[in-house]
């Protein structure tokens, strides 16, 4: 089976599933890339193709909010990792190999993202390299890679000047290039670790996105009160520009470092610049607080952050085994807290990427995942393969897609 | 597809398969339940069964040397998790529910077994709950399970007071009892912060081993110095009883407040008391260190804990996601790491089950898996379905194995 698009009727009715608030089984009518109406035994009609869901969960698309698909060896031969311990050795050690062993590559991006879409995710933001050496083929290879797949999986992309902004001159005009080809935000990296220079790189930043309306995603690695110090000066340049609802930070290792006193603080200035953020619950580096940011109205979307690439050999762009990931390193074990941690991968993810109709009521956009779990929290203990994935409104894995 | 061992042939030729050291693929000969031959394209003979390992990689049957399969509700309705989040709350909310909830149960433990055998675990080392309000029940359930499933899966038992010693009169005879009844080992838990008397219940759990011949393995819980303190009184009492090589600790979360200082006294002092460890990598609970356990010669072993009762709805048996859960939390990238990592649910669990003659070498027991991966750092990695399953030189699980 690969995940191309059946082109089968105009309208489908999937039968016998359970979205997670459902007491019984209903039956899902999609047409025109929508779902149409909601109901137990709707009528099938003539013209229209009727599939089972076999009494599965019914959950939206899922939305990956940060990885980096232009990095990945997936489906390729197996590369060993050889990269020291910290971040800017594995910048090195990147920046030294990457070329050799074949990056970018359009044939392993593209075998990436099918594995994501077999997986249920139908849109990812993604971070790509961009920088004086590898100019915007990233860029360029991301966008072959997405357009080869005939819409199965929905493509942002962040520029992400990952070998730094100030230390590498030239980036910066590279990273307004990028958005001018469609990048939908651009991204940074470490200001202060990195960069040595934190307000020189975010100031770059910030002006790029006001010049050009872009949207900014940071990666912040570095820890304890530098990167704590560094989220406030992204907030006053997120509410002076008047950003709000257009800026995230990822990773956030520096959250680990908080007192309850400043996290309170700083948890109220984030709500008012409405930045979001995205964990990815890598290795045994900190997780950002699943049930303090849902509490406090804070948008924590989650990511598989690299899959097989120079910076680690782990991941499968599952994002239903990357939610396990996040329930389980922040110790969710009732049913309820899991869902808020699935939630980080579906709605809040949607609402990072500013995703239009999403969901599973009437009206939303046919993009669904069929898994064959009981209810949300086995879904996620389990993430077993999916049964059927829709995008569009239209069968792009499980039973009835494309051959 | 179940998991009854077949009856073929008495002479099976396992070919095209790797081991990790071989440098080209291999046929293995097995009889009479072990290793008769390996070597590059074996003549399959009369009466010889043949089976295709497909290329995949070879290695020896998983070890699980801890985990808890008395106390599962694998196979049976979803049941929501309730604890509050302390280990006492967990212990209180167990003592209170188990029963409703139909502990213990055969199938059920049957079940967990099967799916354990199913991803290639050829022996485990189970904690089951002895007290005065459940008995021998647990002990009993195990055996009954375990020996209905025709030897697909070894079984030790660990006779666990999960709710205290001291603070649970009654339970010490239960444990000689045990002991009389197959258990190897006694178990013992947070001697200081459940049983609040440490020497307590440490002489008592020493004095049924000394008396019995039985082995020790400790769940410890207990964070900081007060866990490592704990580790010395039990080192002093494995040497004066001459117990060297028959005690074993579990999780023990307090390794990460160490300073190196101690950390190396406290290894050389476990060395020469030849006490084992487990880690089994759960939620975001320290991590015994993988490759300074190597380095100094202590033996650690890895294990899935519990999976879905009433302590965590998390885990599936697999002890190849296990591995990667532990290289994964220890920051493990490079293929030699993870292969240290896969260690602790292989030779190392071998060594703290005492198993004889086990491994891939001519004369081992033939208790084997086949993982359709390029080398163990993939199989680590992906954990994919196992391709086959051997236990005393009968394939078990994939192609070929009983209806």
């Amino acid at each position: 089976m690969t995940s191309n698009i059946t082109s089968i009727t105009s309208e489908l009715l999937l039968r016998n599933v359970r979205r997670p608030a459902d007491t019984g089984l209903v039956d899902i009518r999609i047409a025109d890339g929508r779902i149409l109406s909601i109901g137990r035994q709707q009528p099938a009609g003539p013209d229209v193709t009727s599939i089972d869901g076999g009494g599965g969960l019914l959950l939206p698309g899922l939305v990956d909010s940060h990885c980096h698909v232009d990095k990945t060896f997936w489906g390729g031969p197996w590369v060993a990792h050889t990269a020291g311990p910290s971040v800017a050795e594995r910048i090195a050690d990147e920046r030294e190999r990457r070329f050799k062993v074949g990056y970018p590559s359009v044939e392993r991006t593209t075998a990436l993202l099918k594995q994501m879409s077999l997986c249920g995710t139908t849109h990812i933001r993604t971070h790509t390299d961009v920088d004086p050496d590898v100019g915007l083929r990233g860029i360029e290879t991301v966008q072959a890679a997405a357009g080869s797949l005939g819409g199965i999986i929905d493509v942002q992309q962040v520029a992400f000047p990952q070998q730094g902004l100030v230390s590498r001159p030239g980036t910066a005009s590279l990273l307004k290039d990028a958005v001018k080809m469609g990048a939908k935000a651009i991204g940074g990296v470490d200001p202060a670790g990195l960069d040595r220079d934190p307000l020189g790189q975010l100031d770059a930043i910030f002006d790029i996105a006001d010049s050009t309306g872009c949207e900014v995603d940071i990666h912040l690695h570095d820890p304890g009160e530098l990167g704590v110090w560094q989220i406030w000066r992204i907030i006053e340049r997120t509410r002076s520009l008047g950003m709000e609802g257009k800026v995230s930070i990822g990773h956030a290792f520096c959250w680990a470092a908080m007192s309850p006193e400043i996290e309170s603080s700083l948890l109220d200035a984030l709500a008012k610049a409405g930045i979001t953020f995205t964990t990815a619950a890598v290795f045994s580096r900190p997780v950002l607080p699943v049930r303090t940011f849902n509490n406090r109205g804070i948008t924590l979307g989650c990511g598989n952050d690299g899959v097989r690439d120079l910076w680690s050999p782990y991941g499968n762009g599952d994002m239903l085994e990357r939610a396990m990931f996040l329930a389980y390193r922040s110790d969710l074990r009732k049913d309820e807290d899991i869902e808020v941690a699935l939630n980080c991968a579906t709605y809040n993810g949607a609402k990072i990427l500013r995703l239009e109709d999403y969901g599973m009521d009437e009206g939303c956009k046919a993009d669904l995942v069929v898994v064959p779990a009981r209810n949300v929290a086995e879904a996620v203990v389990m993430h077993p393969a999916r049964s059927l994935v829709f995008k569009n409104g239209k069968v792009v894995a499980g039973a009835g897609a494309g051959n």
